[in-house]
């Protein structure tokens, strides 16, 4: 099932993606066709959770949608990372000002493997504390709140949530908590 | 927090999304910074269930990571569509041959609202039966795959199922049915 790449150019460049133009052919043969692929670095979301069991968000106006979402903090692996979990730390410290002493892995996942080639790595950071005023680079512009993780799925399901990469960061909490919760209580 | 809109252009064209380039000035004032933005149609996720709770998947080469993915059927909403779920039984059917009576809304998120402008509506597809062949468009190429309900967690946390509107899917799903399952087994 796997297409021939028979051409790859890219078309633009922006400061947080570019766009590629892949001319690539069917193991079925028959003509070439064209795909537009967003290139990126990956990106990483982690979930800061309190001592008491309570989720950081941000709230901020995104320019997609011209509207303020609710998200967990959230950004691209720079460079100077040396890994996704320092890029989580680094994120959570300069958007809310809260640190952890680590993260825990929740998972990979594609944002949109049909056009997008990166992945997004997703954490949690639990026991995070307030240590300073968040740190903003470029034009973000935030409002720190914090919710409890009990009232996560009302604000999913009341669309006061509604970044999909936020949802998938509070599935994999979910999925990976289930485990511990299950052998307590079984289905 | 709403950014101020000064100048709005689409740079590049293709068949699912379009390219724009807007400049905005933040309310705190200061420079304007151009941000880019993917325009596209919404979108509709469905996921089907069949009679004795299998989903029905779809496995396709993803042009984004140059490699095969398992997912819910998917798409585009077409202007030939009266509504998302229309678009959501017409894609179960042309990608599975499966039909449903109808669908059930589980709600709609962003895809990425920080870099597209649309939204993906979801739905769940209960009690579909096999009613044809698929009916592949464009450069659909796809294998149909049933796997139990039950065992999508599974396929979740080890990276078998691993697109982002995909998981959020079945997180919705998840959270509707929570209702009723706390109803028997509180927490």
């Amino acid at each position: 099932m796997r297409w021939e790449l028979l051409n790859s150019e890219i078309i633009y460049r922006c400061p947080i993606f570019a766009l590629r133009r892949d001319l690539s052919r069917s193991p079925r043969g028959g003509a070439p066709w064209n795909f537009h692929v967003l290139e990126s670095s990956d990106w990483v979301n982690v979930v800061p959770l309190t001592r008491d069991q309570q989720v950081v968000l941000v709230r901020q106006f995104r320019h997609g949608i011209r509207a303020l979402t609710l998200e967990v903090p959230a950004g691209l692996v720079d460079p100077d990372d040396h890994s996704p979990a320092e890029a989580a730390l680094r994120e959570l410290r300069e958007e809310t000002g809260y640190e952890a002493r680590d993260v825990a892995p929740l998972g990979a996942i594609h944002p949109n493997p049909a056009i997008m080639n990166n992945r997004c790595h997703m954490f949690v950071a639990r026991n995070v504390e307030l240590v300073g005023v968040p740190q903003w680079d470029g034009t973000e512009e935030l409002v720190v709140e914090t919710v409890a993780l009990a009232d996560v799925p009302q604000l999913i399901l009341n669309g006061s949530i509604s970044n999909a990469l936020t949802v998938v960061a509070f599935h994999l909490l979910d999925l990976r908590g289930r485990g511990r919760a299950q052998a307590l209580v079984p289905d």
